[in-house]
């Protein structure tokens, strides 16, 4: 069992990664391999001290050769779902299940905001992971909602799985070389269905499916954890970066604005301190 | 008048400053001017994101250069005394007063706690600036107790005008070449008098004195902005770091735990957006 899992490699995720190196604590790091592309989403950075007019792609190169200088490694995994047992978390990635003491949530935040029937639908034919769920579609129509290129893998594991899949992209110029995949354009409106999902809404059409994807950044956080407490979808945390859950914390863009990578920087230190002070508690108490 | 006045020129402060030019308001930056020595103070720093292996000194250096490339100047100023007017601060540095509509709090946190006595006779021979009261000892004896080498030149001034100072270094190898100066080695215990400040106590003896000059690089926040609601010693913030008097935010190690750069740099970001959107309703309010 590890000490801490850091959910998402975001400027949050970097920041704490860092501090529990540091601390020497055994920790897991679970999120894209290359970093979170949000890193390296703003065209100039005035206002990070210590990276003078750096642009938001070499920032997240000076991050990204920090953490490998630190011997920090990520392990690539899309994570489903977070479960608080008897004095520790069961984390699930797809049908792979680890086990750490504490959780510390830098999920960012999604700005495409969950659509009526979602969340919902959410095991009933609604799926944020395509290779947790995607063989239970072999043969079958689905419709994927993709929101970044970085994501795009995914259709394709998808597209060798389904009979036929309606691609909604949220960004430009898809590139999706598979013949059972039909680019369809516009926003989704709703998913609608009796026990689950059957179909996706658009302004104007509506499309029957056995199952619908959609591929984000960031899960809503309480989909990620039941219970989790939320506000205007951020997490509700204290400033020692506790959420409502004993061992569970979040930094970073989830916790609220300003979505600025000082403040994500910050929180990301702070949690992780918290985190090693619990991990410490209960280490003098066994 | 100023939009924001930052004190501090700190992690927290730099990282402020940063945001505000960014956001194009009109500050004031008020401290030591070659940034607070405490920067420099850490040996090696390994965890915070976008420096990786930096020395304090380096850190120091990079940022001191960040703001200059930035255009932005230090007010190289000891700020005394911050007093809430009617919407405003005044902001007191010895004869000087500065105004601002609204106030960032970034003092860092001074590792010698006050000794008994030292607030009580703040105003009553106790003072915590040279250049300020300085002139009130002109031919008295007058005991000076100086935390950090930086400060050294402020012993300078004060010779200049005390018959005769008796130097209390709390910190190795102090230089100053003045025959009036006697270096007194031990920790003052406390300091005594009746309706002001008569002795300086130390174990082993008791020395006479007119005043008493307290040499800090952060004054106690309660001191600085009297009403300011503090808690062990640390400024008590909500997590947009707005202290308990409006209009008035603080950021960095004056706000707690943990004495990081990353900590201070995200809280300092924090404020900073806080005090912008305050100045903005003011703004759009008139």
């Amino acid at each position: 069992m590890y000490d801490v899992a850091v959910i998402g490699t975001g400027a949050a995720g970097v920041s704490a990664v860092l501090t529990f190196k540091a601390l020497g604590l055994d920790f897991l790091w679970l999120g894209l391999p290359a970093l979170s592309s949000k890193i390296a989403a703003a065209e100039q950075i005035r206002n990070y001290p210590g990276l003078p007019f750096v642009s938001g792609q070499e920032m997240k190169n000076v991050f990204l050769r920090q953490v490998e200088e630190m011997g920090i490694a990520i392990t690539p995994q899309t994570v489903t779902g977070v479960y608080p047992m008897d004095g520790h978390f069961g984390i699930l990635c797809g049908q792979e299940l680890y086990e750490s003491q504490t959780v510390i949530l830098c999920t960012g935040v999604e700005s495409v905001k969950p659509i009526p029937g979602e969340l919902e639908y959410v095991g009933r034919g609604v799926s944020y992971c395509a290779t947790c769920d995607g063989f239970l579609y072999q043969g079958k129509t689905i419709a994927v909602e993709c929101t970044a290129k970085e994501l795009e893998h995914e259709i394709g594991y998808l597209a060798g799985l389904a009979a036929k899949v309606y691609l909604v992209p949220l960004y430009p110029n898809p590139a999706v070389a598979a013949e059972n995949v039909e680019i369809i354009r516009g926003m989704p409106l709703a998913i609608e269905g009796d026990a689950k999902a059957e179909r996706v809404v658009f302004r104007d059409r509506t499309l029957d499916v056995d199952g619908v994807f959609m591929l984000k950044q960031a899960i809503a956080p309480s989909v990620l954890l039941n219970g989790l407490e939320t506000a205007e979808g951020h997490i509700v945390i204290d400033r020692q970066c506790r959420t409502n859950i004993p061992g569970c914390f979040a930094a970073g863009d989830c916790t609220g604005r300003p979505y600025q990578y000082a403040k994500a920087v910050g929180e990301g230190n702070v949690a992780a301190h918290t985190a090693a002070e619990t991990v410490k508690k209960a280490r003098s108490a066994n």
